[in-house]
Protein backbone atom coordinates (compact mmCIF):
# COMPACT_ATOMS: atom_id res chain seq x y z
CA UNK A 1 0.00 0.00 0.00
CA UNK A 2 1.42 3.23 -1.11
CA UNK A 3 1.09 5.76 1.68
CA UNK A 4 1.78 9.62 0.84
CA UNK A 5 5.18 11.16 2.44
CA UNK A 6 3.59 13.88 4.22
CA UNK A 7 0.77 11.31 5.44
CA UNK A 8 0.65 12.94 9.73
CA UNK A 9 0.18 9.00 10.23
CA UNK A 10 2.58 7.74 7.85
CA UNK A 11 4.45 6.00 10.71
CA UNK A 12 2.02 4.46 12.75
CA UNK A 13 0.64 3.05 9.04
CA UNK A 14 3.97 1.46 7.89
CA UNK A 15 4.57 -0.12 10.88
CA UNK A 16 0.40 -1.32 10.75
CA UNK A 17 1.67 -2.57 7.21
CA UNK A 18 5.04 -4.22 8.23
CA UNK A 19 2.65 -6.54 10.30
CA UNK A 20 0.22 -7.22 8.26
CA UNK A 21 2.66 -8.87 5.86
CA UNK A 22 4.06 -10.66 8.75
CA UNK A 23 0.76 -12.19 9.47
CA UNK A 24 0.69 -12.91 5.39
CA UNK A 25 4.03 -14.29 6.29
CA UNK A 26 2.99 -16.98 8.90
CA UNK A 27 4.45 -14.66 11.20
CA UNK A 28 2.01 -13.12 12.99
CA UNK A 29 -0.77 -14.61 14.56
CA UNK A 30 -4.55 -12.64 14.66
CA UNK A 31 -3.88 -12.56 18.50
CA UNK A 32 -1.00 -10.41 17.23
CA UNK A 33 -2.34 -8.30 15.58
CA UNK A 34 -5.07 -7.00 18.21
CA UNK A 35 -1.81 -7.46 20.75
CA UNK A 36 -0.48 -4.40 18.60
CA UNK A 37 -3.36 -2.42 18.35
CA UNK A 38 -2.93 -2.12 21.88
CA UNK A 39 0.55 -0.95 21.79
CA UNK A 40 -0.61 1.48 19.47
CA UNK A 41 -2.80 2.91 21.75
CA UNK A 42 -0.29 3.32 24.50
CA UNK A 43 2.18 4.82 21.84
CA UNK A 44 -0.45 7.79 21.31
CA UNK A 45 -0.72 8.49 25.00
CA UNK A 46 3.20 8.32 24.78
CA UNK A 47 3.22 10.89 22.11
CA UNK A 48 4.84 8.13 19.39
CA UNK A 49 8.58 9.00 20.88
CA UNK A 50 11.48 8.06 22.97
CA UNK A 51 11.13 9.20 26.54
CA UNK A 52 13.56 10.03 28.96
CA UNK A 53 12.60 7.09 31.16
CA UNK A 54 12.67 5.03 28.27
CA UNK A 55 16.27 6.02 27.48
CA UNK A 56 17.35 5.59 31.31
CA UNK A 57 15.85 1.92 30.71
CA UNK A 58 17.92 1.34 27.45
CA UNK A 59 20.83 2.10 29.22
CA UNK A 60 20.54 -0.17 31.83
CA UNK A 61 19.40 -3.00 29.59
CA UNK A 62 22.66 -2.58 27.41
CA UNK A 63 24.75 -2.79 30.46
CA UNK A 64 23.19 -5.95 31.96
CA UNK A 65 22.79 -7.15 28.49
CA UNK A 66 26.67 -6.81 28.27
CA UNK A 67 27.50 -7.81 31.82
CA UNK A 68 25.47 -11.13 31.46
CA UNK A 69 26.91 -14.58 31.05
CA UNK A 70 24.57 -15.88 28.94
CA UNK A 71 22.12 -13.18 27.68
CA UNK A 72 19.40 -14.45 25.22
CA UNK A 73 16.94 -12.21 23.34
CA UNK A 74 13.33 -14.05 22.94
CA UNK A 75 11.68 -13.42 19.76
CA UNK A 76 7.91 -13.51 19.07
CA UNK A 77 5.96 -13.32 15.91
CA UNK A 78 5.30 -9.43 16.12
CA UNK A 79 9.27 -9.00 17.07
CA UNK A 80 10.16 -10.87 14.19
CA UNK A 81 7.97 -9.04 11.46
CA UNK A 82 8.94 -5.90 13.23
CA UNK A 83 12.63 -5.87 13.91
CA UNK A 84 14.19 -8.71 12.51
CA UNK A 85 17.43 -7.28 11.59
CA UNK A 86 17.93 -4.71 14.71
CA UNK A 87 17.08 -8.22 16.62
CA UNK A 88 19.98 -9.83 14.86
CA UNK A 89 22.44 -6.81 15.06
CA UNK A 90 21.69 -6.32 19.00
CA UNK A 91 22.38 -10.00 19.48
CA UNK A 92 25.59 -9.62 17.68
CA UNK A 93 26.74 -6.59 19.59
CA UNK A 94 26.23 -7.43 22.78
CA UNK A 95 26.67 -11.76 22.08
CA UNK A 96 23.18 -13.13 22.92
CA UNK A 97 21.31 -15.90 21.49
CA UNK A 98 18.65 -15.81 19.81
CA UNK A 99 15.68 -17.74 20.70
CA UNK A 100 11.95 -17.97 19.08
CA UNK A 101 9.37 -18.38 22.18
CA UNK A 102 5.65 -18.35 21.67
CA UNK A 103 2.69 -18.08 22.90
CA UNK A 104 0.62 -19.80 20.21
CA UNK A 105 3.04 -21.97 19.08
CA UNK A 106 2.74 -24.50 16.42
CA UNK A 107 5.88 -25.88 14.69
CA UNK A 108 5.66 -24.07 11.05
CA UNK A 109 5.15 -20.24 13.38
CA UNK A 110 8.70 -21.45 14.93
CA UNK A 111 10.25 -22.14 11.52
CA UNK A 112 9.16 -19.18 9.56
CA UNK A 113 10.19 -17.00 12.41
CA UNK A 114 13.60 -19.14 12.66
CA UNK A 115 13.95 -18.89 8.83
CA UNK A 116 12.94 -15.49 9.01
CA UNK A 117 15.89 -14.12 11.53
CA UNK A 118 18.05 -16.25 9.07
CA UNK A 119 17.06 -14.05 6.53
CA UNK A 120 17.98 -11.16 8.33
CA UNK A 121 21.64 -12.15 8.84
CA UNK A 122 21.12 -14.80 12.09
CA UNK A 123 23.61 -17.55 12.31
CA UNK A 124 21.51 -19.51 15.01
CA UNK A 125 18.24 -19.32 16.30
CA UNK A 126 17.37 -21.86 19.29
CA UNK A 127 13.82 -22.69 20.29
CA UNK A 128 12.80 -24.09 16.87
CA UNK A 129 10.93 -28.00 17.32
CA UNK A 130 13.24 -30.31 19.61
CA UNK A 131 15.42 -27.69 20.26
CA UNK A 132 12.46 -26.73 22.71
CA UNK A 133 12.93 -29.66 25.02
CA UNK A 134 13.19 -28.14 28.23
CA UNK A 135 10.26 -26.59 30.76
CA UNK A 136 10.30 -23.82 32.63
CA UNK A 137 8.24 -24.48 35.69
CA UNK A 138 4.91 -22.15 36.42
CA UNK A 139 3.36 -21.58 32.75
CA UNK A 140 0.54 -23.14 30.91
CA UNK A 141 1.43 -22.04 27.76
CA UNK A 142 3.31 -23.12 25.14
CA UNK A 143 5.81 -20.46 26.37
CA UNK A 144 6.96 -22.80 29.14
CA UNK A 145 8.51 -24.91 25.85
CA UNK A 146 12.55 -23.47 26.19
CA UNK A 147 16.10 -24.22 24.52
CA UNK A 148 18.42 -26.13 27.36
CA UNK A 149 21.24 -23.96 25.63
CA UNK A 150 19.17 -20.60 25.65
CA UNK A 151 16.39 -19.08 27.96
CA UNK A 152 16.68 -22.20 30.39
CA UNK A 153 20.24 -21.17 31.22
CA UNK A 154 19.85 -17.66 30.68
CA UNK A 155 20.88 -15.11 33.10
CA UNK A 156 19.16 -12.15 31.02
CA UNK A 157 16.59 -12.59 29.09
CA UNK A 158 15.03 -9.69 26.84
CA UNK A 159 11.50 -10.37 26.20
CA UNK A 160 10.19 -7.76 24.02
CA UNK A 161 6.67 -7.55 23.65
CA UNK A 162 5.94 -10.37 26.39
CA UNK A 163 3.10 -11.32 28.79
CA UNK A 164 2.70 -11.10 32.12
CA UNK A 165 3.02 -14.37 33.37
CA UNK A 166 5.99 -15.01 31.54
CA UNK A 167 8.06 -12.27 32.55
CA UNK A 168 6.68 -13.46 36.19
CA UNK A 169 7.78 -17.01 35.56
CA UNK A 170 11.64 -16.16 34.68
CA UNK A 171 11.94 -13.79 37.36
CA UNK A 172 10.86 -16.00 39.80
CA UNK A 173 13.62 -18.87 38.34
CA UNK A 174 16.16 -15.59 39.29
CA UNK A 175 16.96 -14.36 35.87
CA UNK A 176 17.46 -10.65 35.36
CA UNK A 177 14.02 -9.84 32.86
CA UNK A 178 14.32 -6.63 30.45
CA UNK A 179 11.12 -6.28 28.76
CA UNK A 180 9.87 -3.63 26.02
CA UNK A 181 6.18 -2.76 26.74
CA UNK A 182 4.29 0.30 25.53
CA UNK A 183 1.84 -0.10 28.69
CA UNK A 184 3.87 0.72 31.82
CA UNK A 185 0.02 -0.45 33.86
CA UNK A 186 0.94 -4.40 32.56
CA UNK A 187 2.01 -6.67 34.49
CA UNK A 188 5.07 -7.33 32.27
CA UNK A 189 6.20 -4.01 32.76
CA UNK A 190 5.71 -4.53 36.45
CA UNK A 191 7.31 -7.69 36.82
CA UNK A 192 9.81 -7.20 34.99
CA UNK A 193 13.77 -5.99 36.52
CA UNK A 194 14.59 -3.38 33.64
CA UNK A 195 11.40 -1.72 31.77
CA UNK A 196 11.83 0.24 28.53
CA UNK A 197 8.44 2.03 28.19
CA UNK A 198 8.79 2.56 24.33
CA UNK A 199 7.86 1.38 20.93
CA UNK A 200 10.08 -1.62 19.93
CA UNK A 201 10.38 -0.16 16.67
CA UNK A 202 11.81 2.88 18.24
CA UNK A 203 13.93 0.60 21.14
CA UNK A 204 15.81 -1.74 19.74
CA UNK A 205 17.65 0.59 17.06
CA UNK A 206 18.52 2.76 19.87
CA UNK A 207 19.87 -0.52 22.09
CA UNK A 208 21.93 -1.70 19.07
CA UNK A 209 23.75 2.28 19.48
CA UNK A 210 24.15 2.07 22.36
CA UNK A 211 25.75 -1.61 22.31
CA UNK A 212 28.47 -0.43 20.21
CA UNK A 213 28.78 2.68 22.22
CA UNK A 214 28.77 1.02 25.99
CA UNK A 215 30.86 -1.66 25.28
CA UNK A 216 34.14 0.54 25.73
CA UNK A 217 32.97 0.67 29.45
CA UNK A 218 34.27 -0.81 32.16
CA UNK A 219 32.07 -3.49 34.01
CA UNK A 220 32.75 -1.73 37.08
CA UNK A 221 30.86 1.28 35.32
CA UNK A 222 28.06 -0.95 33.65
CA UNK A 223 27.93 -2.39 36.86
CA UNK A 224 27.66 1.11 38.37
CA UNK A 225 24.82 1.65 36.14
CA UNK A 226 22.63 -1.17 36.92
CA UNK A 227 23.26 -0.60 40.65
CA UNK A 228 21.84 2.93 40.36
CA UNK A 229 18.82 2.13 38.23
CA UNK A 230 15.42 1.66 39.86
CA UNK A 231 12.71 0.21 37.87
CA UNK A 232 9.93 1.52 39.81
CA UNK A 233 10.89 5.46 39.45
CA UNK A 234 11.08 4.48 35.26
CA UNK A 235 7.62 3.19 35.63
CA UNK A 236 6.30 5.68 37.88
CA UNK A 237 8.31 8.26 35.51
CA UNK A 238 6.06 7.11 32.55
CA UNK A 239 2.92 7.03 33.85
CA UNK A 240 3.41 10.61 35.07
CA UNK A 241 4.70 11.53 31.90
CA UNK A 242 1.53 9.95 29.77
CA UNK A 243 -0.54 11.60 32.82
CA UNK A 244 0.69 15.52 32.22
CA UNK A 245 0.30 14.85 28.73
CA UNK A 246 -3.52 14.11 29.11
CA UNK A 247 -3.76 17.04 31.28
CA UNK A 248 -1.73 19.55 28.72
CA UNK A 249 -3.77 18.29 26.07
CA UNK A 250 -7.08 18.25 27.98
CA UNK A 251 -6.49 21.80 28.68
CA UNK A 252 -5.61 22.96 24.95
CA UNK A 253 -8.19 23.62 22.59
CA UNK A 254 -8.33 19.84 20.78
CA UNK A 255 -10.75 20.21 17.79
CA UNK A 256 -9.31 20.79 14.44
CA UNK A 257 -10.50 23.46 12.20
CA UNK B 1 -14.99 -20.17 21.89
CA UNK B 2 -16.63 -20.82 25.32
CA UNK B 3 -15.79 -18.04 27.98
CA UNK B 4 -16.51 -18.15 31.32
CA UNK B 5 -19.62 -16.21 32.60
CA UNK B 6 -18.11 -14.46 35.28
CA UNK B 7 -14.85 -14.14 33.09
CA UNK B 8 -14.14 -10.27 34.29
CA UNK B 9 -12.94 -9.28 30.63
CA UNK B 10 -16.27 -11.68 28.61
CA UNK B 11 -17.83 -8.48 26.92
CA UNK B 12 -14.93 -7.27 26.07
CA UNK B 13 -13.88 -11.28 24.29
CA UNK B 14 -16.90 -11.61 23.17
CA UNK B 15 -16.59 -8.79 21.12
CA UNK B 16 -13.27 -9.84 20.34
CA UNK B 17 -14.91 -12.76 18.57
CA UNK B 18 -17.05 -11.01 16.75
CA UNK B 19 -14.84 -9.43 14.77
CA UNK B 20 -12.68 -12.27 14.39
CA UNK B 21 -15.41 -13.91 12.96
CA UNK B 22 -16.24 -10.77 10.67
CA UNK B 23 -13.01 -11.63 9.69
CA UNK B 24 -13.41 -14.96 8.71
CA UNK B 25 -16.32 -14.34 6.94
CA UNK B 26 -14.35 -11.86 4.74
CA UNK B 27 -15.67 -8.83 6.03
CA UNK B 28 -12.56 -7.81 8.17
CA UNK B 29 -9.10 -6.95 6.81
CA UNK B 30 -5.96 -7.60 9.55
CA UNK B 31 -5.54 -3.99 9.32
CA UNK B 32 -8.76 -3.85 11.16
CA UNK B 33 -8.47 -6.12 13.58
CA UNK B 34 -5.15 -4.13 14.50
CA UNK B 35 -7.62 -1.03 14.88
CA UNK B 36 -9.82 -3.22 17.37
CA UNK B 37 -7.16 -3.76 19.35
CA UNK B 38 -6.34 -0.06 20.02
CA UNK B 39 -9.95 0.62 20.48
CA UNK B 40 -9.98 -2.23 22.98
CA UNK B 41 -7.12 -0.44 25.00
CA UNK B 42 -8.90 2.83 24.88
CA UNK B 43 -12.10 1.37 25.91
CA UNK B 44 -10.19 -0.38 28.93
CA UNK B 45 -9.13 3.31 29.94
CA UNK B 46 -12.41 4.47 29.54
CA UNK B 47 -13.58 1.78 31.85
CA UNK B 48 -15.69 -0.12 29.07
CA UNK B 49 -18.97 2.01 29.57
CA UNK B 50 -20.65 5.08 28.05
CA UNK B 51 -19.68 8.04 30.05
CA UNK B 52 -21.59 11.31 30.19
CA UNK B 53 -19.44 13.04 27.47
CA UNK B 54 -20.52 10.31 24.96
CA UNK B 55 -24.10 10.35 26.17
CA UNK B 56 -23.70 14.24 25.58
CA UNK B 57 -22.65 13.53 21.70
CA UNK B 58 -25.19 10.98 20.69
CA UNK B 59 -27.69 13.48 21.86
CA UNK B 60 -26.49 16.23 19.79
CA UNK B 61 -25.56 13.19 16.97
CA UNK B 62 -28.88 11.73 16.91
CA UNK B 63 -30.27 15.77 16.11
CA UNK B 64 -28.30 16.64 13.42
CA UNK B 65 -29.52 13.20 11.82
CA UNK B 66 -32.65 13.82 12.44
CA UNK B 67 -32.55 17.31 11.30
CA UNK B 68 -30.69 16.58 7.71
CA UNK B 69 -31.89 16.35 4.79
CA UNK B 70 -29.57 13.37 3.31
CA UNK B 71 -28.72 11.70 6.45
CA UNK B 72 -26.16 8.92 5.35
CA UNK B 73 -24.44 6.33 7.79
CA UNK B 74 -21.11 5.38 6.18
CA UNK B 75 -20.53 1.60 7.07
CA UNK B 76 -16.48 -0.39 7.43
CA UNK B 77 -15.87 -3.68 8.06
CA UNK B 78 -15.34 -3.69 11.61
CA UNK B 79 -18.68 -1.65 11.65
CA UNK B 80 -20.81 -4.17 9.48
CA UNK B 81 -19.01 -7.56 11.99
CA UNK B 82 -19.98 -5.82 15.37
CA UNK B 83 -23.13 -3.68 14.89
CA UNK B 84 -24.77 -4.90 11.56
CA UNK B 85 -28.55 -4.98 13.00
CA UNK B 86 -27.82 -1.76 14.87
CA UNK B 87 -26.85 0.12 11.87
CA UNK B 88 -29.74 -0.84 10.05
CA UNK B 89 -31.85 0.34 13.01
CA UNK B 90 -30.56 3.38 13.27
CA UNK B 91 -30.50 4.30 9.25
CA UNK B 92 -34.67 3.40 9.16
CA UNK B 93 -35.33 5.37 12.96
CA UNK B 94 -33.63 8.37 11.04
CA UNK B 95 -34.17 8.19 7.71
CA UNK B 96 -30.44 7.78 6.90
CA UNK B 97 -29.00 5.88 3.90
CA UNK B 98 -25.96 3.18 4.36
CA UNK B 99 -23.39 3.11 2.09
CA UNK B 100 -20.36 1.03 2.22
CA UNK B 101 -16.79 2.86 2.33
CA UNK B 102 -13.31 0.79 2.78
CA UNK B 103 -9.91 1.86 3.37
CA UNK B 104 -8.74 -1.21 1.40
CA UNK B 105 -11.53 -1.92 -1.02
CA UNK B 106 -12.33 -4.86 -3.14
CA UNK B 107 -15.33 -5.63 -4.67
CA UNK B 108 -15.54 -9.51 -2.99
CA UNK B 109 -15.08 -7.19 -0.01
CA UNK B 110 -17.59 -4.58 -0.62
CA UNK B 111 -20.54 -7.26 -1.40
CA UNK B 112 -19.30 -9.69 0.99
CA UNK B 113 -20.15 -6.11 3.41
CA UNK B 114 -23.48 -5.56 1.40
CA UNK B 115 -24.84 -9.03 1.41
CA UNK B 116 -24.08 -9.28 5.37
CA UNK B 117 -26.20 -5.38 6.15
CA UNK B 118 -28.57 -7.06 3.96
CA UNK B 119 -29.13 -10.31 5.83
CA UNK B 120 -29.81 -8.19 8.76
CA UNK B 121 -32.49 -6.04 6.99
CA UNK B 122 -31.28 -3.41 5.18
CA UNK B 123 -33.03 -2.90 1.97
CA UNK B 124 -30.81 -0.96 0.03
CA UNK B 125 -26.68 -0.13 0.51
CA UNK B 126 -24.91 2.16 -2.08
CA UNK B 127 -21.29 2.34 -2.32
CA UNK B 128 -21.06 -1.60 -3.92
CA UNK B 129 -19.21 -1.69 -7.29
CA UNK B 130 -20.48 0.58 -10.45
CA UNK B 131 -22.50 2.72 -7.78
CA UNK B 132 -19.45 4.01 -6.22
CA UNK B 133 -18.65 6.09 -9.20
CA UNK B 134 -17.95 9.28 -7.76
CA UNK B 135 -14.86 10.50 -5.99
CA UNK B 136 -14.09 13.07 -3.17
CA UNK B 137 -11.24 15.28 -3.35
CA UNK B 138 -8.14 15.09 -1.47
CA UNK B 139 -8.11 11.70 -0.31
CA UNK B 140 -5.16 9.02 -1.66
CA UNK B 141 -7.03 5.36 0.07
CA UNK B 142 -9.47 3.91 -2.20
CA UNK B 143 -12.27 6.05 0.53
CA UNK B 144 -12.32 8.68 -2.18
CA UNK B 145 -14.82 6.64 -3.90
CA UNK B 146 -18.42 6.92 -3.05
CA UNK B 147 -21.84 7.05 -3.85
CA UNK B 148 -23.23 10.05 -6.60
CA UNK B 149 -26.52 9.08 -4.23
CA UNK B 150 -24.92 8.99 -0.81
CA UNK B 151 -21.98 9.96 0.64
CA UNK B 152 -21.49 13.02 -1.85
CA UNK B 153 -24.15 14.73 -1.51
CA UNK B 154 -25.05 14.15 2.18
CA UNK B 155 -25.27 17.14 4.66
CA UNK B 156 -24.78 14.49 7.84
CA UNK B 157 -22.48 11.69 7.52
CA UNK B 158 -22.05 9.15 10.42
CA UNK B 159 -18.76 7.46 10.18
CA UNK B 160 -18.39 5.14 12.56
CA UNK B 161 -14.36 3.59 13.34
CA UNK B 162 -13.56 6.28 10.38
CA UNK B 163 -9.91 7.52 9.47
CA UNK B 164 -8.41 11.00 10.20
CA UNK B 165 -7.77 11.92 6.01
CA UNK B 166 -11.59 10.80 5.58
CA UNK B 167 -13.02 12.99 7.97
CA UNK B 168 -10.98 15.91 7.15
CA UNK B 169 -11.92 15.50 3.28
CA UNK B 170 -15.42 15.50 4.34
CA UNK B 171 -15.53 18.19 6.56
CA UNK B 172 -13.84 20.20 3.74
CA UNK B 173 -16.66 18.99 1.66
CA UNK B 174 -18.99 21.20 3.87
CA UNK B 175 -20.42 18.37 5.35
CA UNK B 176 -21.39 17.58 9.41
CA UNK B 177 -19.55 14.56 10.23
CA UNK B 178 -20.50 12.18 13.36
CA UNK B 179 -17.58 10.05 14.64
CA UNK B 180 -17.51 6.98 17.10
CA UNK B 181 -13.80 6.49 17.93
CA UNK B 182 -12.24 5.55 21.15
CA UNK B 183 -9.52 7.74 21.03
CA UNK B 184 -10.01 11.23 21.97
CA UNK B 185 -6.89 11.78 20.73
CA UNK B 186 -6.97 10.34 17.08
CA UNK B 187 -7.69 12.80 14.10
CA UNK B 188 -10.99 12.09 13.65
CA UNK B 189 -12.07 12.51 17.29
CA UNK B 190 -10.46 15.69 16.56
CA UNK B 191 -11.44 16.79 13.48
CA UNK B 192 -15.43 16.00 13.30
CA UNK B 193 -18.12 17.65 14.32
CA UNK B 194 -19.18 15.87 16.83
CA UNK B 195 -17.68 12.89 18.34
CA UNK B 196 -19.04 9.93 20.38
CA UNK B 197 -16.08 8.41 22.46
CA UNK B 198 -17.68 5.24 23.00
CA UNK B 199 -17.81 1.51 22.07
CA UNK B 200 -19.58 1.70 18.69
CA UNK B 201 -21.43 -1.71 20.27
CA UNK B 202 -22.61 0.70 23.22
CA UNK B 203 -22.98 3.96 21.16
CA UNK B 204 -25.21 2.61 17.98
CA UNK B 205 -27.82 0.69 20.05
CA UNK B 206 -28.27 4.21 22.43
CA UNK B 207 -28.48 6.19 19.56
CA UNK B 208 -31.39 4.34 17.90
CA UNK B 209 -32.81 4.39 21.42
CA UNK B 210 -33.03 8.30 21.68
CA UNK B 211 -33.39 8.73 17.85
CA UNK B 212 -36.98 6.86 18.57
CA UNK B 213 -37.27 9.26 21.62
CA UNK B 214 -35.92 12.35 19.47
CA UNK B 215 -38.02 12.04 16.54
CA UNK B 216 -41.12 13.35 18.33
CA UNK B 217 -38.89 16.51 19.15
CA UNK B 218 -39.71 19.76 17.49
CA UNK B 219 -36.64 20.74 15.17
CA UNK B 220 -35.96 23.70 16.81
CA UNK B 221 -35.79 22.10 19.87
CA UNK B 222 -33.32 19.85 17.87
CA UNK B 223 -31.45 22.80 16.44
CA UNK B 224 -31.13 24.44 20.24
CA UNK B 225 -29.20 20.95 21.08
CA UNK B 226 -26.91 21.30 17.93
CA UNK B 227 -26.45 24.94 18.61
CA UNK B 228 -25.59 24.26 22.63
CA UNK B 229 -23.04 21.22 21.80
CA UNK B 230 -19.36 21.47 21.94
CA UNK B 231 -17.41 19.31 20.42
CA UNK B 232 -13.86 20.48 22.15
CA UNK B 233 -15.50 20.25 25.80
CA UNK B 234 -16.42 16.82 24.78
CA UNK B 235 -13.29 15.53 23.96
CA UNK B 236 -11.51 17.55 26.92
CA UNK B 237 -14.27 15.83 29.41
CA UNK B 238 -13.16 12.57 27.60
CA UNK B 239 -9.50 13.04 28.39
CA UNK B 240 -10.07 14.72 31.69
CA UNK B 241 -12.29 11.44 32.12
CA UNK B 242 -8.98 9.25 31.33
CA UNK B 243 -6.80 11.20 33.36
CA UNK B 244 -8.55 10.20 36.56
CA UNK B 245 -8.64 6.67 35.84
CA UNK B 246 -5.22 6.69 35.31
CA UNK B 247 -4.13 8.60 38.04
CA UNK B 248 -6.53 5.82 40.42
CA UNK B 249 -4.56 2.86 38.18
CA UNK B 250 -0.79 4.26 39.12
CA UNK B 251 -1.40 5.56 42.88
CA UNK B 252 -0.43 1.96 43.99
CA UNK B 253 3.05 0.65 44.22
CA UNK B 254 4.00 -0.07 40.46
CA UNK B 255 6.70 -3.07 40.59
CA UNK B 256 5.30 -6.87 41.35
CA UNK B 257 7.53 -8.43 43.70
Amino acid sequence: MWIPPNHPRRESLLIRERLVEGFKRGLVVPEGLIAHGRGECFDYLIGESTQPFALKAIEAAVAALLLAKHPVISVNGNTAALVPREVVELAREVNAKIEVNLFHRTREREEAIAKWLREHGADEVLGVGEDASATIPELFSERRRVSPRGILVADVVLVPLEDGDRTEALRKMGKIVIAIDLNPLSRTARAATITIVDNIVRAVPLMVAKAREMKKCSRSSLEEILRNYDNNQVLQEALRHILNRLKELSESKLTLS
